[in-house]
């Protein structure tokens, strides 16, 4: 089997695991909806990316695309959109380095995209600063939101932007339910652990809290969660879960998982206190949830027992007590399972696609600012999954439609 | 035993199932934080209220009290606030009527208090109309709120007023849990039915409807949601239940409960569709998501097997079938069962004493509209619920308070 | 409405909520599978009871019936079976006393029934010592049964017993699904305590207890199980529940529940270290779970603050504390809530006619002895409960069962 | 780091990770209970048996073990076991082949082992034919032990034999929670599935099939049993599952698990009513439970998107569908996945150290059969991983001893 069949493989199990997107594509295909629309886009350079722009040809756009990043571009991929996609132009360099990355934005706005979608607000940027005459964009990760919304405060943008991702959709399938398996996944993996009879602390009771204690209660666990906001805290309680201070739960847990967005949170008054053969991991973005630098000072002769696994001794040397964290304290269901899976980018990119297509038709009417994503977008991919599901739901009647407006 | 003796258990009972309001006024009572505070209440007469009022007259307050309803008030109350209860002036008759009612109401007005608390909103529109002197109100009811909001709307509202239960905590305690568990309660005690080898549809997956779905499955139930948002329909599915068109879904169901606060939710196109033996009934707060009039047209011999249980035939000749409805479409809850425990408007009068609180300190400086709940006093009702269950939660350090302001 | 329709009402009633018997007699009573047997029955006369009876003698039986309690008698259930069934001698007096009870059992035993039917052993012990002549009978209750084992032990039986309600399907609908609920619905009914926010004990994890577990935990209870047996500790870890030894659990949760079988589960020396207004409770047959004598002698100034809810101090005057004992300790799912429904009852009937039809068939193949129910009835009885809730299932191939030979 | 190094690595990661084994060696050893004791073993050649063979040298065993498959021992762990463990004769080739691993049998037999474990029964075969003087055995497979039983019925066994793994401990660890969370995590690492909005169908409500179900269940999925036992079927049914012929589910569900035992349970006239895209895998021992056969007939064309994930289309030209196998019907938790985590072998393991101590002493009073874990044994595990989680249980009192003799 040569490479170019294997490349097609990649592509067609992505698409297979993308049922939304793909029937999106089915409804706006025909009409070729974005007909000779011209997309600059910066995206990782992956198999569901190619789904995406796949989609986006085959309904009428016109779509140049670089990397993300510098580094996570496929090369498989790269061979299948430059043979099988129409109207792609892919900017993209074999051994990318910095300055042919910053290039191949260049090269994508040399190409006067009308709507600009971006990973990480790179592109977004540059655009701004070229003075570039866009029509709108859209953004697909929070720290890029982040960037903008902080340009836009500043009155500096110069089109209007939807938050791609801030939608209810996405945070029920993606930080919820997408991300408490993929975690709890990530910790099996890594260390071959059965849930079933551990004491687990999640903490933080926020989206991912919320899914990675759901999963790791039905799976057996018996888990508590460590909060500071008193009505989350609350809702944990009463969702059937203990709670308690992180400091008291030390001693008699198996694994602790960091879902906060804070830092230090699990950090050097903290570690000698864990229960002998503790199990320490982050399902954060960031790697600075549970203080790792102080790990590695405090034990320098660490070791890996297994693969992501690293072993520390505590150095009191009244109580000389082991334990593991895991992927060095990065982000557990990326690093030591396989992050997002189809189905979650299927959401994820079919909010791309559905923001893409409202723009194109609305953005003249929108002002210079970052929009959350329109709540009937958010509404119409819900129906999509059902559909997907063979869900049906009811709708109001007439009298019932007046009936609250009473 | 002396019915003395009766109204002041039935007292210390209600009492000592208020955990949080005891907590609060044990806080409150040494600083006598209400101190020649005159306040007005308009309340249903029981001994959860008795409970309240004590609480206020020991945190230094003048209260003046009439019945929030002609009929509600319970005369073992009215004897125990009257031998009991310092600083109390009680405005009830034996034998209330409409007349005597709102003569009540004036009465408290007379006695001029500087904040107003009530249960439906009379007692504020009288207020207003009497362009009475009030430093602030809060309101009890949601139906309450809505007469105020639209005051407010017109401008009329001549001081500011705290929708009390509009808190994230009455919503999870007693729209969710509270709500959730009285409604089955209110099936069983009427029906006996096993709930374990039911089919359930659930209409509606609001707060409400989510409590009762969850209380069923915990049960044992299989439990199938209808909607018309596709948003809480993909949420009711990723909860684990199943989602359907109730048109499809009345013909293999068991219990169909509405919690809508729609109307004709279960209507005269679904009857003859039931399942022989479906058992039916209501836990929204109006009885009109049953089509209770086209079902007594429909079937004029019905009649009651059991205590609140009706039973119709359908009038197709061609499929004469049965099924029943629970308390003939009233809120099963409240008339099937006990409704809101002293547990749950522990919750609501624990609001009401620290918006009274917050309106002494704060009313100044507020206008004339209706807030919401304020989030700190949410917050600290949490905290006191969680210190009354034992639980203790985690706080930012201060290095973690300037990381989220990076 | 006259008494007459009242009684058939309750008939009916009971008739809709016991499909199963309804399924079992719409096929036995074509064939007259009884077709001039002779029954002798002594059970509670209740409408389940004359369900039961209605459908024997639909099935071709001659019925003798008397009570199994001289006090449990219902005369509507009386005036039911006297003018609507056939085929029925009812041996009942309306002011039943010890005397004419055994004079009923004795008429019963004198229309010389070929099967008997029990509920307590009484007419089994004097069909034997009578020497009649008796083709095999069936015992519905425990404490029958394990009289007539001791009777078996000794070679005394003088027929083939079957201990009708020693099956699978019995041990998971009664004593698991159907005591769970009404236990629990017995502690709301006469407590009024809101279930999701408590911390629950259930001691021993038996059939009950595990069915008592899994509601409270269903409504959201955090729930700890008490147990003397490793392995039953253990299903009940990995079931999700914690684990501990009821002297550590008094001090820290709400409510406390025995399902033992045992006697002085909570006794002297635990009551002191109780919660302050813990909730306990027994779900056992017997009242002598807990030490109600020892607690009458405690505090003989206990009142009851609610119907079925007992007061009690404890009597350590450096730490006085009240706590609440339901109905006096007695059973708390029968004397605080309806106890076994129609729809459990269908069940034992269920068992009982399927039973008394086996015997008209089998009983001369079989030995004087107790017997459990036959392991085919347990399924066939699963198999109507099955076709019930319009569940269907599997079936192995041929080719299968050989497989299984290999 | 040097290959030395390791090996002792993955021996102290498998035993850091077998607590309860551990936890027996520590009360073991110092009585060397087994001193002098001559055991010949036959197992597989892991790290955790390499814990197991430290365990019962330092209890004072003599051992001699040979490989229970000719490729299944690992490297690294005879270099261990080489090198580190006293008392134990390792017999056991660098290539294997299967004359060398009879071969080794024989030198383990020559060696006079008092007492045998085996994995698979065939030391056993070799023992008994060869008349060696063996006191007593355990067996560790469940095909073993049906070996076993043949012979003892036969009455060829020449010594006692406990099946060591017959016990509620494995049961509930390994075949339920073991398994099903093994299961559940070869499907997602073979597929990257999202388990939350699946709908999936566990063949079998066996143990296994219970914890597959249950596993699946609690990361959201919706699942439903078939079966062919109706009482199987009720508590799958009860315990809150739905329950279908697979016949009808197989259209609208989306992953097939098979956990039967039985043969063909998904075979040639299933495969063409799949869902488009529906996944298949089998949980069972034997890769039977799925008809491979016929699939790889049915389409030769058959290919893999991804490793261990096969396609195959229906070759029905009006209807072509196509659908995934996972691991080519194989176990999908040991191919798929890790299979048996130290966690659980440390459950078989401490089974067969205390069974062989059970044996050092009571072997002389047992009969030449096939002994199920006595009940004692079974509790004393569950006693000691009740100790490894810190929970303490309650014991009878004298009185209550009495009490369930009276």
């Amino acid at each position: 089997m040569n490479s170019d069949s294997d490349s097609k493989k990649g592509y067609l199990w992505a698409k297979s695991r993308m049922p939304i997107l793909n029937r999106i594509v089915r409804k706006y295909s025909k009409s070729k909806i974005l007909s000779d629309f011209k997309l600059g886009m910066c995206l990782h350079i992956t198999y569901e990316t190619a789904v995406l722009v796949t989609a986006l040809s085959r309904a009428g756009a016109m779509i140049s695309l670089c990397p993300a990043n510098p580094l996570s571009s496929k090369d498989h991929v790269i061979d299948y959109l430059h043979s099988e996609v129409a109207n792609v132009k892919l900017f993209v360099n074999n051994r990318e380095d910095y300055s042919s990355f910053y290039k191949n934005m260049d090269r994508v706005l040399d190409t006067k995209p009308q709507i600009i979608t971006d990973d990480g607000g790179e592109l977004h940027k540059k655009a701004i600063l070229r003075s570039q005459n866009v029509v709108g964009g859209t953004e697909e990760t929070t720290s890029g939101v982040n960037r903008l919304r902080m340009l836009s405060k500043d009155g500096k943008l110069t089109y209007p932007i939807i938050a791609a991702n801030e939608s209810i959709m996405k945070l029920l399938l993606d930080n919820k339910f997408g991300t408490g398996q993929s975690t709890i996944q990530g910790i099996i993996n890594t260390t071959g652990v059965m849930v079933a009879n551990k004491r687990i602390v999640v903490c933080g009771y926020g989206w991912v809290g919320k899914g990675v204690a759901r999963v790791a209660k039905g799976m057996g666990a018996k888990v508590t969660i460590a909060e500071v906001d008193p009505l989350l805290a609350i809702e944990a309680y009463l969702d059937g879960f203990e709670v308690g201070p992180l400091e008291k739960l030390l001693a008699n847990n198996d694994i602790f998982i960091t879902c906060t967005g804070q830092f230090n949170v699990i950090g050097r008054d903290h570690f000698h206190k864990l229960k002998e053969g503790a199990i320490l991991c982050n399902a954060g973005h960031f790697d600075v949830e549970i203080d790792v630098n102080y790990l590695n000072e405090m034990d320098p002769s660490h070791f890996d027992p297994r693969p992501n696994v690293t072993c520390y001794h505590t150095n009191r040397s009244q109580c000389k007590k082991k334990f593991y964290l895991i992927t060095r304290g990065r982000v557990v269901n990326l690093v030591g399972a396989e992050g997002n899976s189809p189905e979650v980018m299927d959401i994820s990119f079919s909010n791309q696609f559905l923001a893409i297509v409202y723009l194109s038709k609305a953005a003249s009417k929108m002002t210079n600012r970052v929009y959350r994503m329109p709540k009937k977008l958010d509404k119409k991919l819900a129906q999509l999954v059902l559909a997907e599901h063979g869900v049906e739901i009811d709708s109001l009647t007439p009298d019932q439609i007046s009936y609250f407006k009473r």
